[in-house]
């Protein structure tokens, strides 16, 4: 059984476009949002304690995809439920489903690393192995 | 042959976020900058007047995705380059290749509908079969 | 006694830029989303249904300041307290104090005026007096 | 006579909202790009090389203040006017007009200070009074 974790947003009239609905890449804002949300929810600190402890400072993006299924505008409740449905060796998949109320409006996915600073150059970072303390905790 | 366009962003200290590198659904907010750019630039009128002469209104997003090559930072300048590489029946797909220099930094796509207002229901939407008209001036 | 509305955002990582701080154009951001808030929370109905009811389309905004004292970063909870603190004949003065539980972060106000299609020109708008009806409401 | 620099956007459709019109919280992000083009036009090295020569690591915001006049859609090429007004003991003035052709849209200032990491606590930072040769070159 998979951990998860639901983060609610609230549409706001600036979000939206001419056209009237939210305009898209708000979205992937919302799903980048609703990761850190799902980490912390999982018990990860943030990440500058992460440092301290692993050496990972984040999590970057690699690759992130969305099905637009339903509109939604200003006034709207959503819900981005998140859970990581896929541990590669260096990278995981995370899939968020948004809804209003029962209605699924985008199915989101997000892959990333968790990096760190290269030990030779730490102006620059690099793909770790999925630590298995932070595996256990996301589920 | 394909036509293509290329647009060109500079990467502000605003469009960044704390790991000093773009936040990424900027380069969603680009790629949808750029697909207007890129019918303008094919001699499609604006939606407005668009709308009067064939009914269609704008090209809703059906499914986004991005690969995230390299990073960039403020003070980058980028450009995007846009083509439509397949025509479905109601849907095309666009392609957008991010380069700063010669580095292709995010690979993209877009699939979008070109939409009109229902006839039975004239506050809802529908996609409808590309004009061949607007096939022939994007192709 | 003057009537007064709080909403709560959170800071997002997104949100901020590399210095690490809220990058400031999110508070006027989260100020317009509150003034949204305190007009239905005073019971004013979506602008759309105003419209058919009065011919008023929205507020649009004339001036808008704030002074920073404090800044915020991600994970942070803030609120917005929001009131109408002058009416003028045909626009109002908004009042949004930004806190981080006790901590002042910003002083913002903005000013903004009822705007109704001309109807010489249903393209362009203007401002009107303020209806006593919504001056009530959220007095 | 005072040194000025002028920064070109295109309003996008995305920087719009559902009443067709730039939505105001983007004329402060494009006020605040502007300010680090004019520092870059005066000669100022980014902030980075700047904090290894002077300490100085950028210039915070303390007060922010637009008229706004006229509004604009997408499509539209906006100007912002940049030069600095006032220099203060600690802090100073930025003037931002931003115009489409001829006709003023929006009138902007910015408050700024200098800052560097205090001596005693690296992870805060102070204002500190402007640099004699930082203000020649922004004069």
């Amino acid at each position: 059984m998979s951990r998860h974790h639901t983060t609610r947003f609230t549409v706001e009239f600036g979000d939206c476009d001419p056209a009237q609905i939210v305009f898209y890449p708000n979205y992937f804002r919302w799903m980048d949002a609703a990761s850190l949300h799902f980490f912390r929810a999982a018990g990860l600190p943030p990440w500058r304690e992460l440092e301290a402890e692993t050496g990972i400072l984040g999590t970057p993006i690699v690759d992130a995809t969305a099905r637009f299924l339903r509109p939604a505008s200003y006034g709207d409740a959503i819900d981005v439920r998140t859970e990581i449905v896929e541990w590669r060796g260096k990278s995981f998949v995370l899939s968020h489903i948004i809804r209003r109320g029962d209605d699924v409006l985008v199915e989101g996915r997000e892959v990333r690393v968790f990096a760190r600073r290269r030990p030779d150059d730490p102006a620059r970072i690099e793909a770790v192995a999925v630590p298995e303390s932070i595996r256990e905790r996301c589920g």
